[in-house]
């Protein structure tokens, strides 16, 4: 499916160079990810399955959209994998990696939004990703759990999981990119964090700085800041965190699914799901950085929007009764929390 | 409700300066406009009625929103009334008029959605708008169509309607509009056009130029070039022939409404209606002018959002049937027309 891409530049050999093998090694991980996921969900579900769309992209490259529609546990769950090359980066990108500009580049990832039937089981998005363009390369990504009705036990659960595959790569990991993670998916606009959060990092080049986010003012800059330069991660370094927290995705959310699916749920609770579905449609489609590199790009508009929930409502002025859960959900959960210390 | 706002300068006179008394004017016809606009849907309607918020903006001024929830006709209605001031236009208008920066500003405008039941009823748009900042002001605005099983004589009647009002003002106007319409209201990203159009403008100051959208060598800026420029409009000129657009809407829509709203219709009707409303949410978030104007000035986002739709549906890589009225909505209805030569 995918035509083979463009010959691997070795003349820009630093310490800080890739492999000769980079890109075959990443996107052969990718590839699997999709796989083991779709595995594990499917095995989840018990009845849905994923149907993939395997898809080709003019400007180079292509991918595989795989999507289970109407499940047991799920409404709708897509998995993509993409491995993609062309002229230029978008603008979006050089603001952040002025080195790339002028250069070819190339990208490949995997990504993934789950929305479940019950609103007792959270929504939940991984993404992890790698370039390189010209003499710069790296890994970004993340994953995140945004609950409609938490329970505190599966916040912890998750981000205890997530904190363990940081732990085996650098004690200061975990506390980075969770906080960056807060960062990242907050409607400013609403003043509200998407969910629980998890962890988020972007521009990982084993080149001294642990943050490269936008807010040099936040608490993340500020942890990063103390934590100092980490310069002695390699390429290899930072794939094999990279591979760990892919691999973290189904220990953290399985057993959450597992323990709630059975839980009866009636009008209102699915009545407030779908208002705060509503959340994350605003989020993907104003701030979300994966949206905008596949608008941007000229990506597969089914692939990049299949993260949109299946059913959604808006209701204006809404605001939940003091004292019930849904109050809960806006008090304690959608602000920033130090879930491993509560 | 709303505090006075700043005295206005009266140092910039020249032959394109607007009367001393333009905001009280301007402020006026807006707030009446959304009167006469929510008494003539009520009258439609016939059950319904609208709810007020009036509510105030730190950084100066506020507005008055009305929803209408659960009618007979309408599923949900939001018609908005504004008029704020502050010390910075935001990024997105001083690209368009550096004039502007570094100077404070007023705007004064009147904003409506409406999302109908039948999926036989169309959703409509409607902003207009007034600007002041330092030496410059400016009107903008239209009023748009968005069928879900649309009739050709209900687009001709809506178009037909828009031109008699430009008509008055200007023989180029509906021409050079409309096509402005078709290029403002465009999802790129799908390829399609967010429904039949209608009139759109923006920077309207008088001073020359007719065209001054985003696309240079679009249809709209070819036909505007070859119009010339129009140094002949004052103020009153201009105000006047928004007061004629905006007092348009009811003779262009109540009748369409009147003449679809006995129709039956069924699931498959109510589905399609549903994922099309997709698409609004898509253009609102991702491209609209106004959305982007209101989470950049921190304005009242219930009122800002209250665009968006009570219920909507996605559905990964949906594709009409061919030969059925869904199909003709894309093949026919989705694509820039030149309406009234059909």
């Amino acid at each position: 499916m995918v035509k083979s891409f463009p010959d691997q530049k070795t003349s820009n050999a630093s310490s800080f160079a890739p492999p000769s093998d980079s890109r075959q090694r990443i996107s052969e991980f990718m590839r699997g990810l999709q796989d083991r996921i779709c595995q594990g969900l499917e095995a989840l579900d018990g009845e849905g399955t994923f149907q993939e769309d395997a898809w080709e992209r003019e400007e180079g490259g292509g991918g595989r959209s795989r999507v289970l529609k109407s499940g047991a546990v799920f409404e709708q769950g897509g998995v993509n994998f993409s491995e993609v090359w062309g002229k230029d980066l978008p603008p979006s990108i050089l603001i952040q990696r002025p080195e790339a500009a002028g250069h070819s580049f190339y990208a490949t990832g995997a990504s993934m939004v789950l929305h479940p039937h019950s609103p007792y089981i959270p929504t939940v998005h991984l993404n992890y990703r790698y370039f390189e363009a010209g003499p710069v390369w790296w890994f970004g990504g993340g994953i995140d759990l945004t609950p409609y009705y938490p329970f505190v036990e599966d916040v912890v659960h998750f981000h205890q999981t997530l904190k363990q595959a940081c732990d085996r790569h650098h004690t200061e990991y975990y506390r980075t990119f969770k906080l960056w993670c807060d960062e990242y998916f907050y409607l400013k606009h609403r003043q509200e964090t998407r969910g629980v959060g998890g962890i988020f990092f972007d521009y990982q080049d084993g080149q001294g700085k642990l943050y490269r986010g936008p807010d040099p003012k936040g608490t993340a800059a500020i942890h990063s800041e103390a934590v100092g330069e980490l310069n002695s991660r390699s390429w290899d370094d930072l794939f094999a965190f990279v591979q760990d927290c892919g691999n973290a995705f189904l220990p953290a959310y399985v057993p959450i699914a597992e323990r709630r699916r059975h839980l009866e749920w009636g009008d209102r609770e699915r009545h407030f799901q779908l208002y705060r579905r509503g959340r994350y449609v605003e989020f993907n489609l104003v701030y979300d950085r994966g949206t905008i590199f596949g608008l941007q790009t000229n990506g597969r508009i089914e692939s990049i929007l299949m993260s949109l929930p299946p059913l959604v409502r808006w209701e204006y002025s809404y605001h939940p009764e003091p004292n019930t859960p849904e109050a809960n959900l806006y008090e304690t959960f959608l602000k920033p929390q130090d879930w491993l210390e509560m």
